[in-house]
């Protein structure tokens, strides 16, 4: 998988305290307006590339449920537009606005700001060694974090640890975004047989997402936050983080991952 | 600074490969909702704690200008109001929505995500060796990220080095907005003579924060955005990313900086 051009861009920076001034690279961001059934719903800061996928896995981990992306004609004019025949849009502004005049306040966090899903799927089993390998996996799909240090990364990958699809966004909830839509496109969801690694922390916003998919293992560099947890614990889902050095923390149902032997 | 209680909280981890069950600590984030004159504007995922701030700080870098901020009774129900006499609040739903039904198309990225400032002012000077040492200073003021791992921060401080403020939050943006809140309630604007530090990457959000609160030096650990880049530029701050081990670069108007001598 190669770093497509348009997601990094040259510039100039002085490198101190030595002075001089060398080109750099640098990760692209730039706005990209969601529109669901013509009516712009969101604008988000990504990188640029997977436009279509990003608005289809922004839509479903909304509570949509979309029946195609596409671009307009001008790429330059960074829109992307969704089909969701008899989509309720007030639900897709649940996460930006509440209507209501009592807010958040007379409910649970969790239930002010969760989409609605299923719990996920039971059955899968990841061996320890599997998780502990995935960050480095991640790694190696990143070519535009490996030239500009600025990208946040989330992969799918089968239980034996072989990469599905890789995307790395300036956004870390965009990235997961991304994936989630090359999997609808390739008709995987939902996600029950494979794993979500994310290359930085776990935010309620990423486990919603994966949760949402259907993905019953979530794997993470960093720490998760508490609402990350209770949403996982809430939903059946399993959570890893901390994974370095061949350690991890399980915050959530352990039982999906197999001990090292002995 | 000690870390207030409700910035983290406790939870049951299954570390492997070794097996045990043991108490570790999360970063609390839980919804907060925003509401300017009465009306529900946003719903940020925040780590509770410096609401007001937040709100104000929110308020200030979306282009309106706050009057006072204060919490419910019921601290529970997550919501701050902020009174903003004669606030434009289409303004403030720039960021999430763009009603025309041109989108983002037509314009420059920059000119259709920014938000309107005056460029910052010209004359502070900071000496290299203290900007290398903000990294380190700024994590000895997070308490919560020593017990969590899991909090971005943004630090305040003089051209000296001396920590002014300093927030943690699971959200970067919430951490600035709370420090430039606290400096509003300061009565310390504009930021012209002081320097922000961030303890990750450099999104185009946090320098136009930065911007709006007229601050000319940001500093980060991490790696800026190409707008992040765009936007110093054009507004005439100075960005330094990637500031580890005695080591800076500087991505715009680097005569801010004093280089050591010889």
């Amino acid at each position: 998988m190669e770093g497509a051009p348009y997601h990094s861009t040259s510039t100039r920076v002085t490198r101190l305290p030595a002075g001089e001034v060398v080109d750099d690279r640098l990760a692209v961001e730039e706005p990209l307006e969601i529109r669901v059934n013509g009516q712009a719903v969101a604008v988000t800061m990504r990188t640029p590339g997977y436009d279509e996928e990003l608005a289809l896995g922004f839509c479903l981990t909304e509570g949509l449920v979309p029946a195609a992306a596409r671009l307009p004609d001008d790429l330059a004019a960074n829109t992307v537009d969704v089909d969701a025949p008899g989509a309720d849009l007030t639900a897709i502004q649940r996460s930006f606005y509440t209507s209501s005049s009592c807010g958040v306040c007379g409910k649970g966090a969790l239930e002010a700001v969760a989409v609605g899903s299923p719990p996920v799927a039971g059955d899968l089993m990841v061996p320890f060694d599997v998780v502990t390998r995935l960050p480095d996996l991640l790694r190696d799909a990143q070519p535009t974090f490996a030239q500009t240090g600025g990208l946040h990364a989330t992969g799918m990958f089968s239980v034996d640890g072989e990469l599905l699809c890789a995307r790395e966004d300036v956004g870390r909830h965009n990235a997961m975004d991304k994936v989630i839509g090359w999997a609808f496109r390739a008709g995987r969801l939902p996600l029950a047989g494979v794993v979500l690694c994310v290359s930085g922390r776990l935010s309620f916003e990423l486990v919603q997402k994966a949760a949402v998919a259907g993905c019953p293992v979530l794997v993470a560099v960093g720490a998760p936050s508490s609402l990350a947890v209770e949403l996982a614990v809430d939903r059946g889902l399993t959570l890893c983080g901390f994974v370095r050095n061949g350690r991890a923390n399980v915050y959530s149902h352990p039982e999906r991952i197999v001990p090292p032997p002995g």
